[in-house]
């Protein structure tokens, strides 16, 4: 029996356009069915374009702040309207990127909303494509609370953030996750009075609460409010006023915002996507898959958003390479697995890093850590770049010594991470590790070595008394 | 018998305070004989004040061109003054961190010139301190060329730069290596006229071509006129015009510059220190130590400048350490060496850090490598940041495919070197440590991603005909 193609990928994103890559080098006949732009949420709306406003937010704090460099200058002042374009200009130039690898590596890009019609067949359009494997990754999109009036002009999610024309004087971000955290971050910079309100007890429920209480207080002190434990029992529009009124769990006080930037979650696209013509199931929420990424008809495999607990871009592309090379297995004892810690990172002022398994998380496993934390207040390339607020704390299992994870935050917490993991891949203890790595002086990865010998209270730059 | 102390260390730089610590830590009665300040030439007169100034003019350079970011601003202007004292203060704060990991550590602090007189006993002013064991951290200091009269007015070396309050409008820098790359750049952001003049064919001479030749067209983009493989060949003052007229080895014409700086190299604290009366060897450059630091006289050990071949803060340090540990041991059997790789990092902007085997050392090496390349213009984190400007190079055993060292050139280059000293502490192949690792998106670590997947030819974001 012949198809159309050997593989079609559902889905433009960092697991589908990955995915589509991935089998077009290893030789098969590859589609991609994408109903928007190619690059999906990640791209889009979602990691990049957050990162490239955030850039320019700030910027323009650190030019306020100048002169603790020797540097002045005077009425420094932004314009969102540029701030957006540049955003929109980055985001095009990215896309163009992967059309072009899409084009250098022979692959089908179909533009429409794709749908299974049988477990051979995709439904785009007018036209059906056959395919010998399908590759799902249809992402996930914003959670909208029912908290307002659909369309309610008070009420925005992260996609209608990164369009604003005109900024709001004062605004509440619903949940402090990952996105809530840089959005908030975002708008104070630019001089928004912003308020976080998150269900769970701390600022970023997923990361340690070591990690998330210091990024609270750096947060208050960039003036904004940070509620914590608590939801909104009321949400008003008060159209004549033209502002939204709320109120919150516990407090007798109403509170007036302009805007409300709902973040609380994505939802993953399941639905409408005729799964069940294929025999594809779903445990309610995401496609079930095993560890090869293959779900419950072996034909089909699901990576990114769509099919997993944790929703990452780079999480997704890592899937979709083991999965369009399982897809091209005529052998399943040859299919791959995933061996790799998931970094998680959080893009604020500063950043914040964490991988592996750190004690939150192992006290839920019932293990046993031990640690060695580094300030960068006490490091000479953090006080040149005036970059001293956070640390680095890694984590090593007390029996084996052998290193676990990390907390980091601070000045390029994001990039130092990848250190952090590569120690882990060693397989290596702390002190093996250490004894191996020479960090350069000055960086701020000397923090990292500092941390690594202060498992074994060895780090030369913290006084005894302090250990 | 007894002695003042179990070890005394001459000299209180990296080497030299983090050898005490060391020593201190491990329960000897230490004491540091410094003539001049803690920290010695790393944090006084070196690599700490050159990035803090570094920043500073990285911020006005960062600051014309905000509006790339959509921030503008009026009247962008550096307070010379300010920088430095910005300088002072960040290594005064450090010199006290020292200072008080010492007392902290009940390290002895002498100030003076030490002097060797026998292998038991070193000379201060009017007292004499005996040892058990001594560490020789002595350090280097700048090498004068007699190009010019002795404290000419117009001749200054690194240690003078950092303390200029008038920057000259035309500056010659004679030499290209780190210290001279590094100044030049400091200088042209800061709008000086600045010429590099470097004996040996390219810029870095230390580094590989492929590294050095893409900074210095970056450097020309600067206005900074390189010239390599040349020599002053006739420098002359000329009182009455208030200026030095230098002729190019090769060039007819004269050049004129209001202001010479030398950064030339740097010379060996070996001599007038007393090493013949402790039966101490140099081979007329460096103290000779074996593989535990140790010199000719097996009560004395030596580490950093006044030792390597190499120097550099952080290999002193990570000397040091064994050192340290050595000195202390009683069974010699159980003496430590060094293994591990140094990383070699030049601050400019962007930066440059390399580290390991790569190509122009594994060819005078007789070995031949395999590559692989990413360039920071392909990177979404990169053009967040509008720092897209170089590239990262793994390099790779061409049999055993383990990875043996990188080149990398761009924004926070001497960061993410040091995942790839782990990648080469871990042992592992390019491919079996690309497997085990998920780089985070958008970051640029992602750069070290692609290029470790790019010496298997499977990089993603690479286009199948740029392979």
């Amino acid at each position: 029996m012949s198809y159309d193609f050997d593989v079609i990928v559902l889905g433009g994103g960092p697991g589908g356009y990955t995915a589509a890559i991935r089998a077009a080098r290893l030789g098969l006949k590859t589609a991609v069915i994408e109903a928007d732009s190619l690059g999906g949420t990640c791209l889009n709306r979602g990691c990049i374009p957050t990162k490239a406003i955030l850039a320019s937010a700030h910027t323009y704090h650190e030019m306020k702040k100048s002169h603790e460099f020797g540097v002045d200058s005077e009425k420094v002042s932004f314009n969102l309207e540029k701030i957006m374009k540049r955003k929109d200009d980055i985001v095009l130039k990215l896309r163009e990127g992967i059309a072009q690898l899409f084009k250098a590596n022979k692959i089908t890009l179909i533009n429409g909303f794709g749908r299974l019609d049988s477990s051979r067949g995709v439904v785009c359009g007018e036209k059906t494509y056959t395919y010998k494997k399908l590759i799902l990754a249809t992402g996930s999109r914003p959670l909208n609370l029912p908290l307002m009036p659909p369309n309610s002009q008070y009420m925005i999610n992260s996609d209608q953030a990164l369009k604003l024309n005109k900024l709001p004087k004062r605004l509440l971000v619903i949940g402090g996750g990952v996105i809530g955290a840089e959005m908030a971050n975002f708008f104070a910079f630019l001089g928004v009075s912003v308020t976080i309100v998150e269900l769970m007890p701390q600022l970023l429920p997923n990361e340690d609460a070591s990690l998330a209480k210091r990024l609270a207080s750096i947060f208050k002190k960039y003036g904004i409010t940070v509620k914590t434990g608590k939801k909104v029992s009321e949400i008003k529009e008060d159209r004549q006023a033209g502002c939204v009124n709320v109120r919150f769990e516990g407090e007798s006080e109403q509170s007036s915002f302009d805007m409300v930037l709902q973040a609380v979650g994505r939802s993953r696209v399941i639905s409408d996507i005729g799964l069940e013509n294929a025999s594809v199931k779903t445990d309610g929420k995401k496609i079930i898959v095993n560890e090869y990424f293959q779900t419950s008809n072996p034909d089909i495999f699901a990576v990114g958003d769509c099919a997993s607990d944790i929703m990452l871009a780079h999480l997704a592309s890592h899937q979709a390479l083991a999965a369009a090379y399982n897809a091209s297995c005529e052998d399943a004892s040859a299919m791959r697995k995933l061996h790799a810690v998931v970094p998680s990172c959080i893009y604020t002022i500063p950043e914040a890093a964490s991988c592996g398994l750190t004690p939150d998380k192992a006290k839920k496993a019932g293990l046993e850590l031990v640690s060695g934390k580094f300030m960068f207040a006490m490091l000479g390339r953090a006080l040149c770049m005036q970059a001293n607020e956070g640390f680095v704390e890694i984590f090593a299992d007390r029996d084996t010594k052998k290193i676990t994870g990390a907390n980091i935050l601070g000045p390029s917490a994001t990039e130092l991470i990848s250190c952090v993991q590569a120690a882990i891949a060693s397989g290596l203890t702390a002190q093996e590790f250490g004894e191996k790595m020479i960090f350069a002086h000055p960086t701020l990865s000397e923090a990292l070595g500092e941390a690594f010998s202060d498992i074994s209270k060895e780090a030369i730059h913290i006084p005894p008394a302090l250990r």
